[in-house]
């Protein structure tokens, strides 16, 4: 099944809003096994929201529309369709009660107004869709082999009303589930995944596809079955072709993957702690940690220690490192993941330590340059990175290349 | 002008990501009187981008395209754009040199593929737009009355682009500029904001919009006038006005104003420094201090103390404390702040610790109750909030709050 959403709302189109309801209906059509094969934003004005229903319908099987469903007089989607399709307008009973009732409880002394009437007409034999955050029901209007939903463009109204009604209805029409397997690769350019991958981007069935993060390449593999039907024999082949070629590159499976996640996990599994020291990232790395939920059995301590001072008396990092090589240095970065190991008792300490720019750098280690210390009982490491672009970016870097370092010595020891 | 945008990317129409390169470019559009009359989406299918591209050229004056720039196979937007208008690609030497350049330094063992250098080429006669922040320059093709804008898909490339080349453009196409003048107001709802400006809106000429953030509002006052006109008798006295109506509540001024930037400016005046003792927000808070270019000299150390044990160990909060009201409680976030307050040497220390969610919380505490310290030299004060919504929210919003405390002590001493 073909489908194209149409949201209608000028308020897009000044950049007021981004257009997330065409991306969780997106999200959510694709596990049904509905193609989208367009988006569509136009204003409210009644000849180009027409022009876009007319194009989109000539060329889909559905056409989701949101927005322009409210009691304003630019809010003319609704009966567009109906127009579309030569369909009068009719009163829905029961919808009119559904407004009446929530009318008289919010604003108890407010008169409906013939604008507040209109949100209870529909096309002759559409299939109305309640509105349970909302005065504006939704319908589906089915017509000369098309359908057509009509759903509301405030995003907590359109979500519940998708999930509610819409959701029950597509499962139905279709009977098509989507599978997906995500594999995230870290370390390895797009064009060089690409280049691996080659062959596999020609198999018809799975599909592969790639999206690029930072220093991180996530690969998607998806096919489109009967409900019931078992993905397994389909995907794994390609999946574990990809493994083996990817080797530790691959480091994680699931939609949700992430290199925070990968190195909390493998911690845990060995009941290890962590913490951190961190310069140049601020507190950005302990931040990585924590946003997953559970972090707490892993992670334990975090030190920002963004100033020389506080390098030496948090982490006791030696006035001759600060004075010589400086607070931007392997012996610094050194001293910074071994300071952090002895204050807070973990089993390994992660530090970072670098000019994330736009000012700093020296002619040898210039902005970009970031120095990584891993300490353990036992030992430490550094290794030098020269990141490129913008402050932002260079600590985004620092802090994933960071739990990579220790995912590495974890898939070592 | 009457201009389109046309988004290329199946990730889009999958739902993965929303479009917000429409939102930017819409928003920016708007300043300069571009009429965008459409938005939208295809995948990176040869067929569909090319008919959508000549849809959107039949139609409009202007068309901005958005991704398929990169070094893969379905990256395809330039050359249809090419195809359009019947120019062939051509080497653009000074890319091609960028590009080498570029990967010479990140990656000195890898050979450019042919995939890369198809970067470096472009529809003849093109107008090429550097990229500050990835390989894949933009570029403007102008022929047969209109013009086509590519721009790369990747957000922080695309807004980088249209700020450092595409504005220029436009500015000297239009002969016009835009001038605006920003307003942070923080812990004041939307819609209060409205009508205490209300009749601001009504002006014409400055315009003023309201941009909603995490417990802030920015009013934003735009004008648009021909090249070398003074702004300031427009702009400045309705920024006095809005000013005088909202008081303290108006924190700062500046595109790039923030409560931390202004926080930080307001210690760097004094010559005093800040440090940090974070639970639940696990670094947040510190990231958002040194994410400000010169932060060292007013920020020196931040404690992530995530357990119970590092509350006791690092920041010496007593264990009667963390078994009797808890680590989430008003004592305890005494007991940080005053605890980092002594390890740092700081004038300030701001210590934050709650229930982020979505497991935790008490009956008393439920999630959302977020517990704010402040301890100075002599004194310190605690506050409870709750906030409401997911992990993420109650933490960015428990950062900025925590900020702001400071900011608001600041003022009356």
């Amino acid at each position: 099944m073909i489908c194209e959403i149409l949201s209608v709302g000028t308020e897009l189109l000044m950049g007021q809003i981004a257009n997330t309801d065409a991306q969780y209906l997106s999200r959510r059509l694709s596990e049904y096994g509905v193609n989208v094969y367009r988006h569509t934003v136009v204003g409210d004005n009644p000849e180009r929201v027409k022009l876009a229903l007319n194009e989109a319908l000539s060329r889909s099987d559905m056409v989701i529309t949101t927005g322009g469903l409210g009691p304003t007089e630019d809010d003319l989607t609704k009966e567009m369709v109906g127009e579309y399709f030569g369909l009068p307008m009719e009163l829905h009973q029961p919808s009119l009660d559904a407004l009446t009732e929530r009318m008289t409880r919010l604003h108890p002394h407010r008169k409906m107004t013939a604008n507040n009437l209109k949100q209870a007409y529909f096309p002759k034999g559409a299939l109305v869709l309640p509105n349970s955050r909302g005065t504006a029901p939704g319908c589906v209007v089915e017509a000369e082999g098309k359908s057509v939903a009509v759903l509301p463009g405030p995003p907590r109204e359109l979500t519940a009303m998708f999930d509610e009604s819409l959701e029950p209805y597509l499962r139905e029409k279709t009977g098509l589930v989507i599978h997906s397997r995500f594999l995230s690769i870290f370390g390895v350019g797009e064009s060089t995944v690409e280049s691996i991958l080659e062959d596999l981007f020609h198999l018809g069935s799975p599909t592969l596809a790639l999206y690029c993060g930072p220093a991180e390449v996530q690969a998607r593999l998806t096919v489109c079955l009967p409900v019931g039907e078992d993905p397994a024999p389909i995907l794994d082949p390609v999946a574990d072709q990809i493994q083996r070629r990817l080797g530790p590159s691959l480091y994680a499976q699931g939609r949700d993957a992430s290199m925070a996640r990968t190195v909390l996990s493998m911690l845990r599994e060995r009941g290890e702690a962590l913490c951190t020291a961190e310069s140049c990232t601020g507190g950005l790395l302990s931040a990585r940690l924590v946003e997953i939920p559970g972090a707490s059995a892993v992670f334990t301590h975090g030190f920002v220690t963004y100033t020389p001072a506080a390098k030496q008396s948090v982490l006791g990092v030696p006035q001759d490192i600060l004075e010589g090589p400086g607070p931007v240095s392997a012996p610094c970065a050194r001293a910074m993941a071994e300071g952090a190991l002895a204050a807070s008792g973990a089993d390994y300490a992660l530090s970072v330590t670098g000019y994330a720019g736009p000012e700093g750098g020296t002619p040898e280690d210039p902005v970009g340059t970031v120095y990584i210390g891993l300490a353990r009982k036992g030992g430490s490491l550094v290794k030098q990175f020269r990141f490129l672009g913008d402050r932002d970016w260079v600590r985004t870097l620092a802090c994933v290349h960071a739990l990579n370092m220790l995912r590495e010595h974890l898939l070592d020891v």
